[in-house]
């Protein structure tokens, strides 16, 4: 082909990304069908309640069509209230969320009063974020390990990714210890400032660490970003799944509420990866040009889907829908693990989320054990998914994927694994993951 | 605020946007409920076999998580099979048809044997497709008047827009005419290709002239692009909505293929445009950068959904759906046209799509009719539809929105009514539109 036709620098060439390293290697394995606990999609579906309020959205013809650029009224009415106890007050819906569409902040107009929330696929909601804020040369603080698809988002409107690691717990390899002890070196962090850092990301609860941060680790970091005027992203997609006290950084302070915006995902709160429903959070002053952006990405998101999701949250509390969840996955987490206990391999109990990380130090591998040469190049946590999808048929995701190549040794002997499966699931795992212990030095 | 927490430019100031002005004004009408022929969204639901199948994909576990970044494998069979007879030939669903997750197309794997097909809402296939070949510089070549968002997703990885206008006949402001007298100078188009090109953009069925692009006319704009080495971006949303015989650019020769990326959308062909589904075809050379971009954007586009849109296409043939919808669109047609016969205002007879531009030249408004200053600062049309609003009742978009302000004036007197709506609506809006008697110079 002409080089007149060629792509742009940002898509050429890429290394194979682990999503479908883990999905080929799935296929090709002897063992099927495989138990697959690598990606973080549920193993079951939406409660009833919510199912049947998207059958009945779909009757309805308003809610077929186009939604609203910032989201259909009703969401926008069920968030502000679903949100309001953690907010630490309850928001106006006519006065205090002003339904716009799309970029109509012109100059002429009246001030909005205010716009606290933007509905958005999550995704697209960080992505929107990034393109709001960011220039060429701009710089973003992001946190290993990531999830992958922030760096691609930053990168795309000219960012500069930089990259702050945490540290896993010193005697990960020999002790299960809380994932608490995953831990920032804030010296580190501050010496990531520089006069260019325009934002910074966190994730909490946290995928694929399982922490969740606590009110100090949050409190240093809002200080460093209030001193700094760094704009705080903070994904919360796991906001529903806590198993210790969960604090969000926005409400530390009205100051650091200025400088925060909040991602939410209806995906993971009502187990439907698949409906791409989420929403950005944040001060009138940022949100309005992350609806900017959002309106020149993709016109509306899915309007049926939307509908279900507000009569979901309207309608969770009766259902006690919340209570539920935690204590389902939390009873999933306790039954999974109960095979690492089982086997003496250390891991990381999570405080949050539906991911558990899973230290295997312990396991060896055959020397003369052949890999591919896109997994031989590797660190040992690509070797370990493949050696346990082949010989074990059970796949999990190597952490190191979401670390720097020079922070890749810090995860090498972990591998993730997603417990958001039915139980039948879960026993199988372990049934399957008993044949470890031939391969285990004590 | 802080300095530092400014927006980046490319969200920084914008003026009003048409879709905002259209629906304020029809919010402070006297004339309520103001009977809406902006938005082209449908005025009433998809067929009953389209919305069962998206209940009973409701049901299904895999069908409410996560969708391959690439669709869901049943709609891209059923996409394969739907376009064949357009394609003018049968796509193999096994081998001409690559199902991948994403930005895996690395440099040590097997080529993949053909991507046609990316399934990808069509807002976002259109970003992603810019974002896939545009480097900041390159310049896109887009038809007046434009679909609103190609701009900024042309702009959003740093493309240049070079206009070309397309011209209306002569004798619009006296004589009902074909769509098909709406022209391309052909010369002006040439002298608009720069070494800098890079991409072209064309719309047939045309959103707003209800135009088809003819055989001749596509081969001329396709023996320029091959010459000159441009990406041909067809979006095609309006594909099963045509009146008169309908080519597809891609299908006028091998070579034309090669340089063609053609966009669908499910929400046009459906009836149901907010579902957000759409795609993407085109050689694999094109398609395969495409879906990477699309990767970076957002992960995947909403999964039950998708099922019903599989099932949709599968279906479509024994409902008699197709032929169907060009019948009823096209007796919409004629049922609301005939308002502007009984007023011998003129109008462009829509070969394709369902919007209707009419020609109010004969209007006269008031000498001392006062506009609010956001209005009056614009084109007459603006003011036109500020005045069929206030004054009638019936809500319709300025075209000169989607024209340069150097060629607003091209269209000034038009306005754009999209006539999918119920019956009852149409005839409503007609006997609204009678109320124009006494503003007609004759
Ligand atoms: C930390 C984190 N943020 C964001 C997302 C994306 O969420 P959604 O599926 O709602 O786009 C995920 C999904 O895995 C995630 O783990
Ligand atoms: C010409 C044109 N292209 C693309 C689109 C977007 O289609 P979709 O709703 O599938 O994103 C529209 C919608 O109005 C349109 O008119």
């Amino acid at each position: 082909m002409s080089e007149k036709l060629k792509p742009a620098a940002r898509v050429a060439g890429q290394r194979q990304d682990v999503w479908s390293i883990i999905n080929e290697a799935a296929a090709a394995s002897p063992k099927q069908p495989v138990v697959n606990m690598g990606q973080g999609f549920f193993g079951y579906n939406p409660p009833d309640f919510i199912l049947n309020a998207a059958k009945e959205a779909l009757n309805r013809v308003d809610c077929n069509q186009y939604a609203p650029t910032r989201g259909r009224p009703r969401l926008l009415k069920a968030l502000s209230e679903a949100y309001a106890p953690h907010w630490g007050r309850k928001l106006d819906p006519n006065k205090e969320i002003t339904i716009t569409t799309g970029a109509n902040e012109g100059e002429s107009r009246p001030a909005p009063e205010r716009h606290l929330l933007d509905l958005i696929d999550s995704g697209q909601g960080m992505l929107s974020a990034f393109m709001a804020f960011i220039e060429p040369g701009d710089e973003v603080i992001v946190f290993e390990p990531f999830f992958d698809q922030y760096i691609s988002n930053i990168e795309m409107p000219g960012g500069k990714v930089v990259y702050v690691p945490m540290h896993p717990p010193k005697d990960g390899a020999t002790k299960t210890l809380s994932a608490a002890e995953w831990t920032i070196d804030f010296d580190e962090l501050e010496r990531a400032i520089t006069p260019r850092t325009k934002m910074l990301v966190i994730n909490t609860p946290h995928n694929p660490v399982g922490k969740v941060f606590s009110r100090e680790e949050l409190q240093k970091i809002a200080d460093l970003c209030l001193k700094n005027k760094i704009i705080i992203l903070s994904d919360e997609v796991y906001d529903r799944l806590f198993y210790v006290p969960f604090t969000r950084i926005a409400t530390l302070s009205p100051e650091v509420e200025q400088i925060t915006l909040t991602v939410g995902s209806a995906g993971k709160n009502f187990y439907a990866t698949g409906w791409r429903v989420g929403w950005l959070m944040g001060p009138p002053h940022l949100i309005q040009y992350v609806s900017a952006a959002h309106t020149r990405i993709c016109y509306s998101s899915v309007s049926p889907l939307q509908e279900a999701c507000a009569i979901g949250f309207e309608q969770a509390d009766a259902h006690n829908f919340w209570t539920t969840c935690i204590n389902d996955m939390q009873a999933k987490m306790k039954r999974f693990n109960a095979i690492w206990d089982e086997l003496n391999i250390p891991y990381s109990i999570p405080e949050g989320g539906y991911f558990v990380m899973v230290n295997l130090a312990k396991v060896q591998i055959p020397e003369d054990y052949s890999f591919p040469p896109h997994v031989a190049s590797r660190p040992r946590d690509f070797k370990l998914a493949w050696f346990l999808i082949q010989e074990l048929g059970v796949a999990a995701i190597p952490p190191s994927e979401f670390y720097t190549d020079a922070n890749a040794h810090i995860v090498e002997d972990y591998l993730r694994f997603a417990v958001c499966k039915p139980d039948e699931v879960l026993e199988e795992a372990k049934e399957r993951l008993r044949g470890l212990k031939k391969f285990l030095k004590q």
